[in-house]
């Protein structure tokens, strides 16, 4: 198996933090997405959304999008903790928690992104407005991550999750957009320092993982 | 187990979809979005994103985001035929398709209905250059899944998954942009109607299900 990708981004972050979890290595080829080595017609036809990460199985076939990557090593691999949780009401929960990290949280900060900064002007229309209007709905969101993670110690509940990878990369991420969490969220603060201990994340940060 | 939802609104059509596949019958209760019902402390205090549907489970505990809501129910009854996918490949797949028509579909649609109509100027700052950007770049994105349907008779597959049910309600709901597959996405159309078709995607439409 081999997976595309450009390490540094939060998208193949996530991957890459979900994969050390679980003590996968993987081949690993790096994709030039600032020079537009993911505009081809050939990444085209192994990536359906055109995008990075994307993992090229042995018989050929490909995935995209990165928490399809980290369900299909989850499937085949079936660890006794699945960071996608166990009992029907764990799963649901994680899967509530992630989707409210990714759609309030790192999705945003995407189009927060590239819309102020203009960084894929070559390939898109940026509406500045809006990417303004995203930073300010970013920094909203936070509190309710403050919230949560007052009552529990992970994003989830009680234990380490998936959740816990997406809303990670996105504090780190919106650092770029001058958003860090606020003095008086502490408990958010607590909480990034303890994922920041976690040996697969520092392998991650230090670019040691395989 | 109650489910408060609105039922015409894309999100409860998704999850009530998935429930009639199921033939799963639940209590519901109508929350006034227009009216700023979920805005209250009552309702925030059952759904942590503020929005509908929440699923709310006898022992009191609350389940948003409708994916999560599907994913309760998938598991907790274990279909022999998950609409989730079965083998690890399958569950992988289906995952990719449901999240590219869900982030480059309606979500996306979800950007350009708010920022174009104003319906929620009450309670968001409108952009109204995001939504016209927002409804392009769905018109972009149908000859994905046109390209998809012509090589499959379902979006993730040969299966009916619950991919099919998001972009479902996606190109439903994006006919209040004026948006329809164009005269020359045959498969796309074929697939429409095929879905149509289904007895529990009639009752939701019908307003027949339980």
């Amino acid at each position: 198996m081999t997976l595309y990708e450009l390490a540094p981004t939060p998208s193949a972050r996530r991957v890459n933090i979900f994969l050390a979890e679980l003590g996968v290595s993987v081949d690993r080829v790096n994709v030039d997405i600032r020079g537009g080595e993911n505009l081809t017609d050939e990444f085209k036809a192994i990536s359906i959304n055109g995008r990075i990460p994307v993992l090229k199985l042995d018989d050929g076939q490909t995935l995209c999008e990165s928490v399809a990557i980290c369900r299909y090593f989850d499937e085949l691999l079936k660890p006794v903790n699945s960071l996608f949780g166990n009992s029907p009401i764990e799963k649901a929960n994680v899967e509530m928690w992630q989707r409210i990290c990714e759609l309030q949280g790192l999705f945003i900060g995407f189009q927060a992104f590239r819309n102020i900064t203009k960084i894929y002007e070559d390939r898109e229309n940026c509406i500045e407005a809006w990417g303004e209007e995203s930073k300010q709905r970013l920094i909203d969101f936070l509190p309710t991550l403050e919230t949560q993670l007052s009552q529990h110690e992970y994003i989830a509940g009680n234990t380490f999750s998936i959740a816990d990878i997406t809303a990670y990369v996105m504090v780190s991420f919106i650092q770029h957009l001058d958003i860090t969490p606020a003095p008086d969220q502490l408990h958010l603060q607590r909480w990034q320092q303890q994922i920041e201990q976690r040996v697969a994340v520092q392998s991650v940060n230090a670019g040691t993982n395989t």
